[in-house]
């Protein structure tokens, strides 16, 4: 199984690529211990590479009123209600390890109505789902309900941001059948304490 | 977090139940180590409880063309459509265990187009979802279709019902906000031979 | 016409059926004066067929608050919004006679929202579509949007289970392309005046 | 219950109608036995009322490939799909009495392709629904399917053209609520043998 | 690109055509200098082309509350939401013609939540497009909203009266392939200054 | 007009910004005589509007077996289905100026399906509109009828990563009320030449 493909289009040899997209992958390997596929797949195109994962870290690892958790709940229901499975199964992984859940990940992606998370976290769910969704009818009215919890514009304008990205990447994982690497799916299930 | 409730609706105590009821949920408990929440919550009321189990019984135990893996193949992906946290974990667990494989669940409940199974379990999920979501569309032509590749007309029966069923069962966990056993999360996904 | 198929399966003789079985067609046929399609096409699958009616009998003739009128209610409109021939024409008959009303069942079936009902019955039915059309967004506000019309706790369950249980019905009837007995179509539309 | 408003616009008066309004009123009268509320709903606006029926009769009254029991067919099929209580009520009556069958409305209202038609009449269902629900994705594919069907170019304009009449019929007589008559919910479905 | 057909229909020729028909079709000549095509393609059918006109000059060349340029505005918006090629073309010119704005038309089809229109404009658009998209689920709540931006009940009904008969004109534009005139495309543009 | 805010969201004065961010966007006015509000509504956050930038021009830009106009085809169509106002007018302009066509901007924002396009257009416009709607659906059969029409793998990447691009691009636009500049709307509608 760990032979199938994980991609549809040409996965590039690490040796054929320019310097800094391999660098970029080496620092990555060099982290997570393994090289998420996303990387590989998109890296048959570099100059969109570089510009996807400029956009990503723009998004993901920006300090703000969302944590580092939140941005993953955003990309995991959104990219649940997308039938994304790389999105779902790799950015899951991430978000059990940030939140510290083993079960969040799992309740977000099928129906964040119903997972353990707080109202506030509900109500960024709600508007990022209708950014992923239904997009052309956001109004002033939703942007009230997120300021009612609390979030910022700068908050409201990070979780639109997050659900536009990945509106893209599910499209790309999608058509591109990328292949979630074995890796993730037990990824922060176990504690690993002791 | 375990302490949360396992459904809106009020949950009897054991002692309380008639007798073959309780009977039945201790002897899941024996076989399982613990009690899944989806016997307690529609215990609330009993007669549909045992009507409820019946049904299932005669759906995912029986013999058949399909294997017991292909049977919570359906359940996975057609409660995945339906947003149904509950049977997506809980039946996922039984994927998992039935099938021997730790991916196939996550994978078969986001988009079974990209998970690992062949062209034939993709076709009955395919006929699976359209009669989870547009079963009035349903014509001889699916039908023809499934027995191109090999199903028997008990076959496509058995697909129909599990699907048909877990419309219900979908609707009542979503209804119920009925919640999934911390045990269902990780079920499956370690090997534990050795 | 009467002699087209009842079911695209194959439909047991009554002699074939085990003893149970045969014993609720007959009784069927001695209160009804006739065998509802529904028990012949089921019985293909005895098991099957014990569960599906248990359940039926669990939810439609039980006493509560809502009468066995408004249940027939909540089924045809569930069953119109599904287009499923067989239990909008089956228990449109079963609602006219009900609810003594000859008109009521072609309004509910096509559109609840402009039927000769009251505003409590127009909430259970809107609640009943939400059930049967997108249960994952059911939520607190829709629980108390019923209680405000006077509903309890379990005249909810009893509203979300029927539209459940029938969302199976209906899933069931279209695979099989059950066939209404030509008796549904007139049954309660003219006054048997004394 | 009938006493109950037959549009919530204003209704006029016969007398107080324009002569040649009121003429066609009573004509119809004359004829049926009674004035379907259309024509006293719409006649609230003369002018459009004159398009209305002009428009209706050059549709539903003419000769051509099209029997006037499949002209009804069309109406009674995408009226069920755009949800419309008067028209399905009314024009069912007219189907059942211009096909003689007292079964064919109820069928065709809720599921067309499991109605007691030809092969052929499925194919022009197919297609009205088509240009009722999805107008916008019709293409030469969907002439020739009609084609092998037997149907002429000009049944094709007339099929389409039933269902964009009732498209705009279907509107104004939800967002009118206009009540179907008494009369219609009986009328074919007993025979009035000799 | 001139000579593609004006529909896949026949189209007739003027002298061929009735003489009202053709005296309607002149006077629109010397009006707008050219005939647009939704003239010549629907004089294929004498009759349907002058209910069809009737109905049009009914509800769009009324005094009323609402101004041409606002039922231009109704046109617009729900062509767009049915992908109607020639109605928005055409209609868009006489929207900027009427409204004397270069580019409120471009702005009405794509996203009238986003145009350069009045509160009281975006509620009526709003309502136009709940009619021509979910007219089943229109209820006095809609209504109320409308008063609320003081519309009369006449401009409810003519809101509602020229989303429907565009929900008609739409689909036979879709289904003959009618073509938007050269000339619609850039009129009412560029100013006409003095 | 021109006074209206072109986002909701803060627009940085150009002197507040990043050097490169600020010669990025005085070199599209040195090149188009304005500014497009996108450079300006996304300079809010500088981070993203390079990514944003450069991923645009990797796909926009680009060599192949696309045509610049065609390229632009996709984005308009696409942003026509999620109704994004910016895009389809900003865009709009632009294939109207690369296409050197005053029309088929239009015609491809309402319904690609009726343009002035070749047949290899539509299907690849199908493609794109499968990509921009439904990706999770995409399979190896819709590939084979983009090749059948001639276009090689990358191509199809090309077309698919466009799409999914302006998912994102559409979706900020949305989200923020990007304001299209009036510049847009009338250029490449009048012929230059003489």
């Amino acid at each position: 199984m760990s032979s199938a493909p994980i991609s549809r289009f040409p996965v590039p040899r690490l040796e054929d690529l320019p310097e800094d997209v391999r660098a970029r992958i080496l620092a990555v390997q060099e982290k997570s211990g393994f090289v998420p596929n996303v990387f590989l797949a998109l890296a048959h195109r570099p100059e969109e590479f570089r510009a996807f994962f400029a956009y990503h870290d723009a998004l993901m690892d920006k300090q703000g009123g969302l944590t580092k958790a939140e941005r993953e709940m955003i990309v995991v229901a959104t990219s649940g209600a997308n039938n994304c499975q790389y999105c779902v199964v790799a950015h899951g992984a991430i978000l059990r390890v940030r939140a510290k859940d083993p079960r969040l990940a799992d309740q977000v992606a099928i129906n964040y109505r119903k997972a353990d998370i707080t109202p506030r976290q509900k109500a960024m769910l709600g508007f990022a789902m209708q950014v992923a969704l239904e997009a052309a009818a956001v109004g002033e009215r939703d942007f009230e309900a997120l300021r009612a919890h609390g979030f910022s514009e700068d908050d409201i304008w990070d979780i639109a941001a997050i659900a536009a990205f990945f509106a893209l990447s599910n499209r790309m994982a999608n058509v591109t059948s990328m292949r979630p690497n074995d890796e993730f799916y037990l990824m922060g299930r176990v504690a690993r304490e002791k």
